[in-house]
């Protein structure tokens, strides 16, 4: 068991508080935010928790062995540096920091500290996105694209860009599900509302075989879609989140090449074969992934061991934001990955 | 009342062919196709209607006043120059030609001759795409975005590229529906067959103000989608092929932008805000689109007059095309519009 | 303002609480249960709320107006006709008495007394529904049939049949809905567990003209089913209560019948012309329904009016329930609902 | 390899004529309608095959051996009584006969001459259907449900009500689908044109077990629907007809009874549980149906077999339609299904 301190009780705060309350193996020992009236609402609920508008004050409290970060993203490096430098072990809201730099210093921090870095990338801990990263490891052969569609209307954000606000989702359920890296972005995109960050995006995803992603978000559409497609040499992935149920289709579909074949004349002639057969949508763990993942952190806290979604996942996915908004302002110029790095 | 010749009776040649036969103003003369046994098939269902596998013959049959063309692609070119030559009129599936130069030249010879010269964008034809553009000339407002889905399994071609067969599909549509003409492409693709074209692929198109598009298409797809977004400033689209009747949905929804209003700390204060109203399928014309173009054809031949799709839409559809491909071929580097022209 | 109490902090209790506390025209002064450790859930929550497990200390209390019901089915008449001999409104759970002659009683006293009786016809107050109940007076013409299916996996109840737990929504929302009223019903139905009531029923509703109505409700479905369709002469509605924004859809479709037209021989010449216009989803007000609910209840309280389902409606609904309930057990014979009255 | 004349060349007649055209194992030999245009269509496209008007002529013809009767139903009696006696084989048109009366004659008169009669219940030899009688006879349990609803827009008929136009399709399925069979029917229903027979109806179906049956058809419904669900005690189908592939999805649900456990004053306390695993879309045969069914045909004459539709199914679907007419006339009351027998 161990005692948990959350940093922001704005939006995402509160499931996080709630989640650690009921965690088997964590304790809610403390709650900060700057403003009181929030803190009024965390005592009307957990009477038996330190409030406190004072971080030093939470770091200061022996009782709190790590701390889970609600707050805007951009005090996210401050706040977890502090932390850490107090000892006490890290849990940040995604994205784990602001840039690339930020994300590094912490990752490195950690390591020096032996501390344990968790990034909430919290679709990585839903049964949908665990079993397409089994099915992807094992069943789906070897991985062809990765196309994601997330647009909705609103909420548009004044200070971040939709790639960061939604791209992020897809980023790194992406970084979990593929085994392979990508080495270049390349993202176009619009803002409507003058002098705001873009409201819509088309990210590609370069790797180094011939597997391509795909990210497409926006912040004006007509209706709500959620959907990532998964073509494999042996199979195929429908992933639709908003089905309340059946949200992993997998298709026993695809094609065979035909090798040494001639092919002549006529444009209809293939040397590529159809092959359909199957669906099928597996039974998932429907458990809020929250909780599993706030207790997987405590886990790793207690016994030494590396989250799913660690400071490397979360450096991962910001350098990706990061050469994404550089791309983007410049009409979609090819970035390679190993450019956005940390300036020594 | 003209005389058509169909040129090619192979996968789109009997529609056509299907289509003449009933039209009001137009009647067919000749078929012509090199297979004996396609030539006999029609004479079977059309006994009184000229066969040959001889264009030349055709050409000389005083009563085709226009020649219809249904081969591949790569003969295009030469069988509508040959017909122009003849002074017959010209209809062509599309895309138009295997490239700009070869396109260009088509335009100039109809231009010269003073003949119609028409590209079969089927769907520009259709009761769905008609309202769109109607709705998009009256009643969307700016257009934000214009985003397409056209993905499913197969057919693989070995000739062409994804681009050149699906994405072709959503360029004369868009050609069509805005009134504002790209000023630069980009596309990423891949191809997962060895030795063969792009069966994946994302198109971004560029425009002068602060509209976007997007293609995407895809022949490794384990569904089948069509589906297009056009994003304005008071309403939206969905028009989604698939759906049996309601193909086209109009949504009174969007964002209102508060000007002069200060915005501070707070990431969830917006000076943007939402407008929800009603939907609206409109009821839609439902004859056949290849009916009203042919007779559209026989229309604008009679009547000195141009088609909805002249050989300058088809001309800018294939500019898309090449500049595109040229696009994948170097990883999504933007390719400006007008560079790719007619080399003198 | 008045003052109210809830009777049953049990499933749907809470949220009455919530609501009641919330209410601009109403407070929450007790909630009364006989589970200790329920009312120790309401005081966490609401510190200054009179709690008690003593339905008459409840009663006594001069702060409470009306009483809100909301315990198992089978103490609704008997805490109703406590409260209302107290001099107490009352608002009760769907439905209103487990039996006729118990409705009847109640109906009976509220108006011998003066007293306000509402029941909880939630969907009532629905923007979707609402919405039909507007249609239906102005825009669809004659009422040809009312067709519902409620259907999903569980929960299965041991005390009462699926009718009484799923068809009393659509028997609520088409009492409320059309205006005209049923005559008969006869139901067929079975049950799958031995010695428990039926899980899947089918309902038939006959009227004075030509409107039919038809409920299907099942606890064993394999997918969750929430679809009502209302025929009417000039439009017809699609009530889909699982869209998320999209429940109600309008369809300008229907027949025109030709008079005076001979027709002879062939099966396919009618007399039945065939209309389809477009579709159209107005937008819904989507606040809860159970807000706007109790604090039209308060008003009625205040300014002696009748709320939209008083206790007439609930009396009709359990009419239908128990004439429905007693077909069912005969295998579907048609009971003509004035025989199932109280006996007096 | 069998000879074929096909009678009734209207509106189904021309599949049968194709279908036989192209069979493997029967020859098209004669085609007879009363209309001279409908034969010179025949001659067009066929032009080997005898045509005429007079059906005694084609009995004359040696070279036929079946006959498939495709004219309305209320010439099948007379047309394929005439056809046994001149010792053909008969393929008639669903339903097979217009009364119980008439189709027994027809089975009788087949048995007396040992002549093969099949009813053209086409959705019976479709991949859907053939996979959901495999999977009721394997998989599904005991069956405790069969629901189906087939509603649209017209194409409203002024002989036959809804249920002989539409439930045919739904209770020859049923016939070949279940094991059982029913033992009662009751039918409600109404008629919105006047004069005219019901365009809308409700079948209750009654087995000797737990198993009901319902099926709901309309000519007057805004929208289009073709879905069964039926369940299992192990598991359930939703047979969707209008999806283009995945027609088929089983679903691993249902509810597991705890036996000789007591339950207690709370209703939401269960003896029931509910369990839900993977749902599964069976790959199937999407072969035309009508082409398999006329093969079946052919081979049954050929090697003295039995159809998978013979005239006993004809029969029964037959009997069901007589009584539910009988029903619907009174308003619901349940009909004995042997009390729909010959009148001796």
């Amino acid at each position: 068991m161990i005692g948990i301190a959350v940093v922001g009780y704005g939006y995402w705060g509160p499931n996080l508080v709630r989640n650690i309350a009921d965690c088997r193996n964590a304790k809610l020992v403390a709650v900060c935010d700057l403003r009181k009236e929030r803190l009024t609402a965390v005592s009307a609920r957990y009477p038996s928790v330190q409030i406190s508008d004072d971080f030093e004050q939470v770091l200061a409290n022996p009782a709190v062995d790590a701390v889970a970060i609600a707050t805007p993203v951009s005090s996210h490096f401050r706040l977890a540096m502090r932390a850490m430098m107090a000892g006490k072990h890290v849990f940040i809201e995604k994205p784990i920091a602001s840039s690339v730099e930020e994300a590094q210093k912490l990752v490195e921090e950690a390591a020096r500290r032996n501390l344990v870095l968790a990034v909430d990338h919290t679709f990585v801990h839903t049964g949908a996105v665990k079993k397409m990263h089994e099915l992807v490891h094992n069943g789906l052969g070897d991985i062809y694209y990765y196309d994601s569609v997330r647009v909705n209307l609103g909420l548009f954000q004044h200070d971040v860009s939709v790639i960061w606000d939604l791209a992020v989702h897809d980023l790194s359920i992406m970084d979990y599900v593929l085994n392979e890296r990508p080495v270049a972005v390349s993202a176009a995109g619009m803002s409507h509302v003058p002098g705001q960050p873009a409201n819509i995006a088309y990210l590609n995803l370069f790797f180094p075989g011939n597997l391509i992603a795909h990210i497409h978000v926006n912040w004006l559409a007509p209706v709500k879609v959620r959907r990532t497609l998964i073509g494999g040499s042996n199979k195929m992935i429908v992933y639709d989140d908003l089905e309340p149920s059946e949200k992993i289709k997998v298709y026993d579909k695809g094609i065979t090449v035909k090798e040494g074949e001639a092919q002549r004349e006529n444009v209809y002639q293939q040397l590529v074969g159809y092959r359909s057969g199957d669906m099928w949508a597996p039974h998932l763990d429907m458990t809020e992934a929250l909780s599993g993942e706030l207790s997987e952190f405590a886990d790793c806290v207690m016994n030494k061991k590396t989250p799913t979604a660690d400071g490397h996942a979360g450096l991962r996915v910001v350098r990706i934001l990061e050469a994404a908004t550089q791309s983007l302002a410049q009409r979609g110029r090819v970035i390679e990955l190993d450019e956005v790095r940390r300036v020594a």
